[in-house]
């Protein structure tokens, strides 16, 4: 998917949110336990359910992984599901993935050959040679950690250099060199509030990606403040709030209906832009 | 496994080699492709050609993951031939995880508990809690990425702060604090030489995990010069050198060789200390 293809979904749907798929067996409806395919059976509900009103889904491999084969099987059925189903979806593989050259190119097959994800997470500590093998592929994105959501994300990434750079800074700069806006976006917390500031004086025109909104006490409205630049720029997660709004058989509806809210506040600060 | 029982196994073996078991279908054998599970069938013979002269085998999870299930059913396979017929070997899980507190305890899942790694690797930008749910484990190893042996390390990671304390040293201090050297280890690519002097003054006492001997243009000596302790301290790991040494049906026998070379080396180092 191109920058303006995602553009013109967020018109089209007044909507800039991502559904976070981190689907854990523990907090599904239990009824769904008797499906043979659990995970999937709840994500294609909640996919059913939240389509409307985002623009992007984001399934975090971790939840998959963690089940083994069975996992992963669930993991290529939603996203195929996706694709299918509701293909100007933009499907992020939260992965966070990075390694050498060599191996970075094989996860990028992975990402982008064998699941067929529009997006994968990359962590930029070992540098460019893991980071441009994902790049290779027109019209999938790269998104690249720059300031995390979690507490451990001072421990590093704010960082002062002699010229007071601090990590995340030079993260933002130097990916720069590797590909443009039209493939990479970064990784901005929704829990760093006027930091979003310093990083539009330096990525003004890319889409960050950003988590934290809900369970982990982000605002929304504060991300768009600071955040938000003329094609909108903003891609904001939520998972567990809308994925585990209610855990009867009635999470669907909860899902909805949350996912509309969300949908409703984005819609209000679309308007100063479209 | 233990510290001491890693040690003890060194000694026995005369050994501190890792096999990395990155196997790409491309290059494997053509009569391998025949097989049922190529992958598999060609790690199997990998593993009982070299297991006399190696202590820890570190598949790498992008190779098994490029080809989606097929692929994690062999990386599944690998890691349990490896378990029950060489228990005394230190399996390393290559995946460079980490994300939030919530998701990194996933992957924990996933390496311990469910492909029972002994180790898993983890990228160090996300800080403290994407790092600790993987220690929580008893007995089981994280091994941070601290300096990589491929270009783009210089990317990042030789940044200096105010102080001229760079990145990687930061990651080696701070990290200090999250395990101790029963459960932690240190990426420390062969690249980087004398680069083992700096590190050793932070980490007298921990393991390193060497990649970058062999095809990527390391130097055993040097690794061994600057990077050896009083408890050998090092596991040197060799992919490709070892695993492709020869792709026709006498590739084994060329891995042995080849391991076993590495071994001697190896075992002259180990005088030294033991």
């Amino acid at each position: 998917m191109t920058k303006q293809e995602l553009f013109e979904n967020i018109k089209k749907k007044k909507s800039f949110l991502c559904v976070g798929l981190d689907t854990d067996i523990k907090k599904i409806p239990s009824h769904l336990l008797e499906e043979e395919d659990p995970i999937y059976a709840f994500n294609k509900a909640i996919i059913d359910a939240t389509a409307k009103y985002c623009v992007a889904y984001k399934p975090n491999t971790a939840f998959y992984e963690s089940h083994g084969v069975k996992g992963i099987i669930a993991l290529e059925k939603t996203i195929e599901y996706i694709r299918i189903k509701y293909p100007d979806q933009f499907i992020i593989l939260d992965a966070k993935r990075g390694d050498i050259g060599n191996t970075s190119e094989m996860y990028a097959v992975s990402a982008f050959e064998h699941l067929k994800a529009s997006a994968v997470t990359v962590a930029p500590y070992m540098g460019e040679d893991s980071v441009k093998p994902f790049v290779k592929y027109p019209k999938k994105w790269v998104i690249l950690l720059a300031l995390t959501s979690n507490k451990g994300s001072a421990d590093f990434q704010l960082t002062e250099d002699k010229a007071g750079e601090r990590l995340f800074e030079k993260v933002l700069k130097k990916s720069q060199e590797w590909a443009t806006d039209e493939q990479l976006m970064y990784v901005v917390g929704a829990t760093q509030g006027e930091m979003f500031a310093d990083i539009r004086k330096i990525v003004p025109d890319h889409f960050l990606l950003v988590p934290g909104v809900g369970a982990q006490g982000g605002s929304l409205a504060e991300v768009v403040k600071y955040g938000m630049n003329s094609q909108c720029g903003l891609l904001v997660n939520s998972s567990r709030a809308i994925i585990y709004a209610d855990n009867t058989r009635e999470f669907a509806f909860a899902a909805t209906a949350e996912a509309k809210k969300v949908q409703a506040e984005m819609a209000g600060y679309l308007e100063q832009i479209i």
